[in-house]
């Protein structure tokens, strides 16, 4: 069950692995993102234990993604490139509120990326040809899968369930909107 | 064998000690920012595949010791603080050079600060009273002893040994002064 509004087009597979060791780099970029993110979220709210522990559990996990990725990117002897930035985050970042709301905001976004990675890491455990590289992508689906589920607890915790999900509905189909709207590219977003 | 030029004051210890929660609560912090820093290293310097695997690794460490000192926090029923800052680190990081020696610098930095680290934590490894804590940040001085030296030898592989021990005695010794100019607090540095 995903909070997605939208499934990723099925053309997708085909440019991701067309280059596939771009979609390695940039999925690489991803998780030490997705790591330093959630230890930025922590910085920013200390005064929260429940998010403080889980999101330090997550970046633990991001982090071993991350040298999961390196791993794979080394055996094929491709060096990492330079991050080629993610204009599907940026776009959904400027959804995110200041004030009160924002911290709602914040973890709602990371929920959406979350949704969108575990959805097309899947794809690629099903659409790779090789079995260890299908296992990996499958395993880091499922974690992902996981995140996107604490995410959208520890919203409904820090604004209560109904107004955490009114404003998933919004930025959800603001999320299917960007998505649409980018190109077909080697990469994870 | 390390690569301080100073010994901490024997003074520390009792100030750590007195307020140990205190103390716990800059410690978690400081292991937080020790993984993001390691994870901006990479973001800057993608290029470097041994430092890339190395410093994703050591992040890794950090963010699980984050996790070692937020649950041994909320066994003692103390939130984690807001960040008190490090103006040791923030000190240190004020001698780092712009330009080509900019990554050797802050590469020796970091090496300088886990040096600190390895030897403060392994003082409060001696001096606290329960095994439990004890044996964890023994635990916790020898991965960071460890760190350091991984520092030092991205440094020489960097700039050469010989230039970069020569910066490394440079630094070393504005980090005696610094250390010898703070006040004695219930924090890691």
């Amino acid at each position: 069950m995903t909070i997605l509004r939208s499934a990723t087009d099925p053309r997708w597979a085909a440019a991701a692995l067309a280059a596939f060791d771009r979609t390695l780099g940039d999925h690489a970029h991803c998780e030490k993102k997705a790591a330093a993110s959630a230890l930025k979220l922590v910085a920013d709210h200390p005064d929260r234990p429940g998010l403080v522990r889980a999101l330090a559990k997550l970046a633990q996990e991001e982090t071993q993604h991350f040298l999961a990725v390196l791993v794979e990117l080394q055996r094929r002897g491709v060096p990492l490139p330079p991050d080629p930035g993610d204009p599907y985050v940026r776009q959904l970042l400027a959804l995110v509120r200041h004030g009160p709301d924002r911290l709602l905001d914040r973890l709602l976004v990371a929920a959406l990326v979350e949704a969108r990675s575990c959805e097309r890491l899947a794809i690629l455990g099903e659409a790779l040809a090789e079995p260890g590289l299908r296992e990996l992508y499958r395993r880091l689906a499922a974690s992902e899968g996981g995140h996107e589920r604490l995410f959208v607890q520890l919203a409904g915790e820090v604004a209560g369930e109904a107004v955490a999900l009114r404003r998933l509905t919004e930025l959800a189909s603001a999320e299917a909107r960007i998505v649409a709207a980018l190109p077909l590219e080697p990469r994870i977003h």
